[in-house]
C-alpha cells in the first residue's frame, strides 16, 4: 500500500515535475534567445525609405555590379533559397570556387559582425567585399561607379534615397542601400518565436526534448541571442578538431583578420536561423545533413558523444528555427545604356 | 495675288495632306500591327490556372534546374532586364559561352516558334532545351525529375497544378508549368500600342517619322505583327552579307534544324517588341547600338543606305515598343532535401 501511494506521489511528482520543466524551459529560452522582431531593426544613420530600400533591392538584384555583368548578390545569396545558394562553396567569375560556405543574407542584420570570419562590421561593409573580391564578382568600385552613373534610373534612384546629399551616387551609399535593403530579409515567426513569445505549443514534445538538449549540452553556449549564434567567435574543434575534410587546414578563419596567434580558425559562430533549409554546413560546406553536422559539433566543441536520439532531438528542434521567408518582388531594372560599360567575362 | 492664293491653297492642302498622312500612317500600321493585349493569351491545352502559374514560376527561378544548381531559365532571362541577359551571347555551365545572344522571354509567347532558329515550336518545347543543353544547364530529364521528386513542396505542386493526372511529375509537365508562366510575361501599353489602339498623341513626330519609315522602306516585311517580328524566317544578309564580325560563318542558323541549303544564313526575324532595352543585337549578339543595327539591317536586308535622319528617326520609333515591364514576385522555393541530388560543377 505504502508502494503504491509512494508510486501515486512519485507520479505526481513527475507529472508536476515535467509541467515545472516545461515552464523553466520556457523561461530558460527566454533568457538566452530572443524571437525574430515582426518589423525590420532600424539602422543608425541608414533610415529605411521606401526610396532606399527599393534601390537597395534594386543592386542585390542587379548583375551588372559584377565585371562579367552575371553575378549580383542574389546569386549567391538567393531570396528564394533562404538567402544562401546551397553549394558547398561560392561560385564566381570564371566559375571560379570560393573559399567558403555562402552565409545567408536573412536575419544577417541581426549578427555581430558579417563574413564567417567576422571581417566586415556591418552589412554595408559587406556589401562591398564580394563585388571586388576577384572569385566573386571581380569588379572595382570605379567601374561600378561608371555602370550605375551610366544609367538615368539609378542616377534618380540615388538622388531620392539619399536627399540633400551632394554627391548621391557614391560607392559607400551602393553599400547603404543594399544594407537596409537585406535587413529587411527577416524571417519572423517560426515555431520557436511563437514559443518564445509564450505559445508552449508552439513546440513538439520531441521539438522541446530537442531544446533541452541544446541548451543542456551547451550548444547554446555559442549559439544564443536571436540568430542562434553571430555573436561571437570561437575556434572550431575546441576540443577535438575534425578531419581536413571537413576543416580544410589552409583556411584560417579570423587569424585571416586579426593575424592572432590565438584566433587560427577560430570562425564566427553560425547563426542558425532557418538552419534546416541552408545546407550545406560548416564554413567548408563539407557536411550536407544536418543531423551530421550536430553530432560533429558534439565531438568537436563540446567533447561529448551526442546519442542518435539527442541528434534526432537537436535536429528536430532546429527545423524549428525556419521561420516566415520574405516575399521579394523582383525588381525591374534601369536599362543599360549606350554609356554602361560592357560585360567583361575574361 | 494668284501666287498668294496659290500658296495658301499648297498651305492649306499640305496640311491637310500631313492630317491625311498621319490617319493613313495610323489606318496602315493598323493593318500591319497588333498591340500586346493586356492580358496573356490563353494557351491551347495548357490552362493558365493560378497553382500552374505558380509552379511555372518557380521552375522559371530555381538554379536546382541546372546541373550546377547555379543556372536557371532567370540566369539568361531575367524578368528585371527585360526577358534577356545583356550579353553578347550566354554563359552556361563551366562558364562556357553559348552560340547566340539570348532571346527575351518578354512577348515571346506571340512567337510563330523559338530560338533564333525556331527549332522549338512553342515556349515548352524550348523550356526543354537549355535545361539539358551542355553549354547551358547541362542537366538530364532524369537528374531533374530526381531533384524535383526530392522536394515535397514541388511533388504537391505539381499534384495541384495538374489534378488528375496520374503521374503529375514529369518533364513534358515541368515544360508546360514553365510555359504558362512565361506566357504571362507581357508587356503591354507601349507607347506604339496607345498608337495602335487610336491615340494619335501616343507618338512624337519624329516617331511618326521613324514609323512611317519602318515600314516605307521594308523594315515591317519580316517585322510586323504584335512582336514587329518573330513570325518567319529570313536569310541574313538577303541582299548584302554582313562581316563575319557581325555574322560568324560557321553558325548556318535554320539550315542547322532543317539540313536545306536555301536555309543557311536564315533566322527567324527577331521581335523588336522592347528592343531598345535588349541589346546587343543581332543573333551574334556582336553589335551594341541600335542605331547602328538599324543602319546594317538598311544595307544587309533591304539593299539600302539608310540616311542618319532616317536611322535616328526608326531609332526612335523602336524606344516606343518599350511596354510596361511585367512585375514579378520572386518564388519562395521549396526547400532542398537529404534526397535531392547534389549541385555537380565540373
Amino acid at each position: 500500500m505504502l508502494r503504491i501511494l509512494l508510486s501515486t506521489a512519485m507520479l505526481a511528482f513527475l507529472c508536476l515535475g515535467s509541467a515545472w520543466a516545461d515552464d523553466d524551459l520556457m523561461r530558460r529560452a527566454k533568457a538566452m534567445f530572443q524571437p525574430i522582431p515582426d518589423t525590420p531593426p532600424v539602422l543608425d544613420g541608414n533610415p529605411a525609405t521606401p526610396e532606399r530600400v527599393d534601390l537597395g533591392r534594386m543592386l542585390y538584384f542587379d548583375p551588372r555590379l559584377s565585371k562579367s555583368q552575371l553575378i549580383s548578390c542574389q546569386t549567391c545569396h538567393n531570396v528564394g533559397l533562404a538567402g544562401a545558394d546551397l553549394q558547398e562553396v561560392s561560385t564566381g567569375h570564371g566559375w571560379q570556387r570560393g573559399p567558403r560556405n555562402s552565409p545567408t543574407t536573412f536575419n544577417a542584420v541581426f549578427n555581430v559582425a558579417q563574413f564567417w570570419d567576422g571581417r566586415a562590421q556591418d552589412l554595408a561593409e559587406q556589401a562591398k567585399g564580394p563585388v571586388q573580391a576577384s572569385v566573386e564578382m571581380n569588379n572595382t568600385p570605379e567601374r561600378v561607379m561608371e555602370t550605375l552613373a551610366s544609367m538615368p534610373g539609378y542616377v534618380e534612384a540615388f538622388k531620392a534615397s539619399f536627399p540633400g546629399e551632394e554627391e548621391p551616387l557614391t560607392f559607400d551609399n551602393m553599400a547603404k542601400a543594399i544594407e537596409v535593403f537585406e535587413a529587411t530579409l527577416i524571417t519572423p515567426n517560426a515555431p520557436f518565436d511563437q514559443f518564445l513569445k509564450g505559445d508552449a505549443d508552439a513546440l513538439s514534445a520531441t521539438e522541446k526534448d530537442g531544446l533541452r538538449a541544446f541548451m543542456g549540452k551547451g550548444c547554446a553556449s555559442c549559439h544564443n541571442g536571436v540568430n542562434l549564434g553571430g555573436l561571437g567567435y570561437f575556434p572550431f574543434g575546441v576540443v577535438e578538431r575534425p578531419g581536413t575534410d571537413i576543416m580544410p587546414e589552409d583556411d584560417l578563419g579570423r587569424y585571416q583578420v586579426t593575424a592572432t596567434a590565438a584566433d587560427k580558425y577560430v570562425f564566427r559562430s553560425p547563426p542558425l536561423r532557418n538552419v534546416a533549409i541552408t545546407q550545406p554546413y560548416f564554413h567548408s560546406g563539407r557536411v550536407w545533413k544536418l543531423r551530421d553536422a550536430v553530432a560533429i559539433m558534439g565531438s568537436a566543441q563540446l567533447g561529448i558523444q551526442i546519442s542518435d536520439e539527442e541528434a534526432d532531438q537537436i535536429t528536430a528542434f532546429l527545423a524549428t528555427l525556419t521561420g516566415d521567408q520574405p516575399e521579394v518582388t523582383h525588381p525591374v531594372l534601369p536599362p543599360t545604356t549606350e554609356r554602361t560599360p560592357r560585360p567583361i567575362l575574361d
